[in-house]
């Protein structure tokens, strides 16, 4: 069965919005056995170009083709009139919607009546799909040998519609989910190195399964796809996982923070940081996560010399005969910071994130972490990428996958 | 002229991977005079499917169409094969090239023999764009009506091809730059609020101008983009400019938190933070920007009440009887950061991100944030989206605002 795409959007064409929607939708529907998106394409905000577009996917017989975009209120919106068009079909209000609509807006007190209409406004032949996240109302046809999804372009609104609506009633019904695909997430270990430890296993099933290698700055993805539904991914994921196991992190969307968190949680252990060039980025990553006060005590930020001495104890004499980047003193950053905030694990960040405090000794990129426990404190040196961005995000990775194996 | 872009790639199809390489061409081309985009389109790494997509582009007549993806070294890279069938014309290396990719792998001490021809073929009818951040040669054919260029799919790779060279060579030398639109930063305001604001600009305009709203949760945009190039932006934006100027924080790609940098740089002030829920994400902000410890002296995030008690000295009996989301609190820890730290201003963040913690009097969402100068402490109060993640998004936005209109 083969989906199509379509995107309506003038602010998707002159590329001033990144198209999000087209990937999500492909996203939810890969994991359906037999299902499977062939088609893609963008459209202006322009009557003639939506119908030639509609015309040509309806012609070539897509089973599905989601349309989104250019159903809100306002003058650029015209989707819905092109589509009145090409299927010479008139737009009617649907009724239970409407009132649905005026009660909310009556009860949170906008006035929003001119458009509230055209918000519940379908074609005859289409039937509604709700929308709970905002209010144009979605719509399902069924023309020639096409169904078709015409959605909102609001991405959340899509979420909603997609997960809680069309997936339910349209593509469960009909299609069964597969565990077709797994992201394995490593880090600490180059592409080159990864592709050497698998290169049996890649071999093996590469008839049946394929692999990408996504390599970005922190770590390396290992995507697997069954090409060929009957096979088992659990068991082709199982003799990846083993050759590799101590490099994994993750799966899928999981994020090291998370895993650390969780860690830290079973484990009953609190931490406190002493930042320097990741300047609060590691606290706030570990306060992203909801309850994290629960392994978080707090961090001092001593960006400046003076605020390390005066509040972590740095003595004067290490900072000016090792310097501020500089083992000794990211090992006495961590473990006054677990001392002083009274938890039981101290980490610890100094480097130079560029783009100038590099000299010939210490270039750019250079960064100490260390992180003090209970009875002994760890110390370790990376030259990161040289640029500051770049830099930062690796070193709170790093830092981050220290504590996720020192808690293993 | 009309331009076609087409993107390639499994990875886009089924939505492992979102397409940003057709926005960023298509924001390049829009800024030049009667160049237009008019059609995107997706292609799986399916010889037929490539072929197809290429020959309807062609069919239309589009002056220009960019063709990203498939050029690597892989064995789903066979765009360059589909376009020598299409074409019907061989593969030639182009020697130069392929001996300056040698003589960079010898000199890295990179082995990677086998891949390097393939990298350096071209179509024999097509001229070469060479590629500055990676292997693969880019192409320009002449084919019928229309100039392709067929580029690789990484996107630092087009980044620099567009820039370096297709720009300068073919686009700037046929068609003039104009400034054609403009994105107005605005903050602290509703959509509907500076809709009302503006609206007879908005009428005045209408057909000369496109006005987009833009919300998100830390703003509204306002974009301009001229439909008629003999108008002159730079006076029709001073004129909105002129009604809404105190909501103005920046223009285009600028950040708030570069914004402050500046104010705080020019006017040669320090900062120090306090930071409870926010949790580092204030200063990981403030210290994203390089040549920040100019103006940035540290942090303390306080995420525990007994850290805010003994490093800033926030009195037991006020964290009792007020609670720690209070306008007490906010004061004393902006006061006490300040001064603790030897700072100029000292800025403090106390309140409720949610998801737990919240009650009737103190509802999740709710957030104080201070700042402290030399002779005077501002407090505010706000009820913020109370969700975790907007909250803290929206709540570092409001303080960096904040600061910013004191130092106006």
């Amino acid at each position: 069965m083969n989906v199509a795409i379509m995107s309506i959007g003038d602010e998707l064409m002159n590329g001033f919005t990144i198209d999000t929607n087209s990937s999500y939708i492909a996203r939810q529907l890969v994991e359906f056995d037999s299902l499977e998106v062939v088609s893609k394409i963008t459209s202006n905000d322009n009557q003639n170009d939506i119908i030639s577009n509609i015309d040509y996917l309806i012609s070539k017989e897509y089973e599905y083709i989601f349309i989104t975009g250019g159903l809100g209120p306002t003058h650029d919106d015209i989707t819905k009139k092109a589509l009145s068009k090409y299927f010479d079909c008139k737009l009617i209000i649907n009724e239970p919607y409407y009132r649905r609509l005026q009660a909310f807006f009556n009860k949170i007190k906008i006035k929003k009546d001119n458009h509230l209409e055209s918000q519940a406004q379908i074609l005859e032949i289409s039937k509604p799909i709700p929308n709970r996240y905002g209010t144009a109302l979605g719509m399902v046809v069924e023309y020639k040998n096409s169904t078709l999804f015409i959605l909102p372009g609001v991405p959340k609104e899509i979420k909603g519609m997609i997960t809680k609506e069309i997936i339910p009633s349209y593509i469960e019904p009909n299609f069964k989910k597969i565990f077709k695909s797994i992201t394995i997430l490593t880090t600490g270990i180059y592409e080159s190195k990864l592709h050497d430890i698998l290169k049996e296993e890649i071999k093996k099933y590469c008839d049946r399964c394929k692999v990408s290698f996504l390599p970005s700055y922190i770590g390396v993805k290992i995507r697997l796809l069954l090409l060929n539904k009957d096979e088992n991914l659990e068991q082709i994921k199982n003799e990846f996982v083993k050759k590799i196991d101590k490099y994994i992190f993750g799966y899928n969307n999981d994020k090291i923070e998370d895993v650390v968190f969780n860690q830290l949680f079973n484990k009953k252990k609190t931490i406190a940081i002493a930042e320097s060039c990741t300047g609060g980025y590691i606290s706030k990553k570990i306060t992203d996560k909801s309850g994290s006060s629960k392994v978080y005590k707090g961090s001092i930020i001593a960006y400046s010399n003076s605020i390390k001495e005066s509040f972590l104890n740095v003595p004067k004499d290490i900072l000016k005969d090792k310097g501020a980047v500089s083992e000794e003193v990211a090992i006495i950053m961590a473990e006054n910071i677990k001392n002083k905030f009274n938890a039981d694990i101290g980490i610890s960040t100094t480097g130079i994130s560029g783009p100038t405090g590099g000299n010939e000794d210490k270039p750019v990129g250079l960064i100490f972490i260390a992180i003090a426990m209970k009875n002994k404190t760890i110390v370790k040196k990376f030259d990161l990428i040289p640029r500051r961005k770049e830099h930062r995000e690796v070193a709170v990775h790093t830092a981050l996958n220290m504590l996720r194996l020192l808690l293993k």
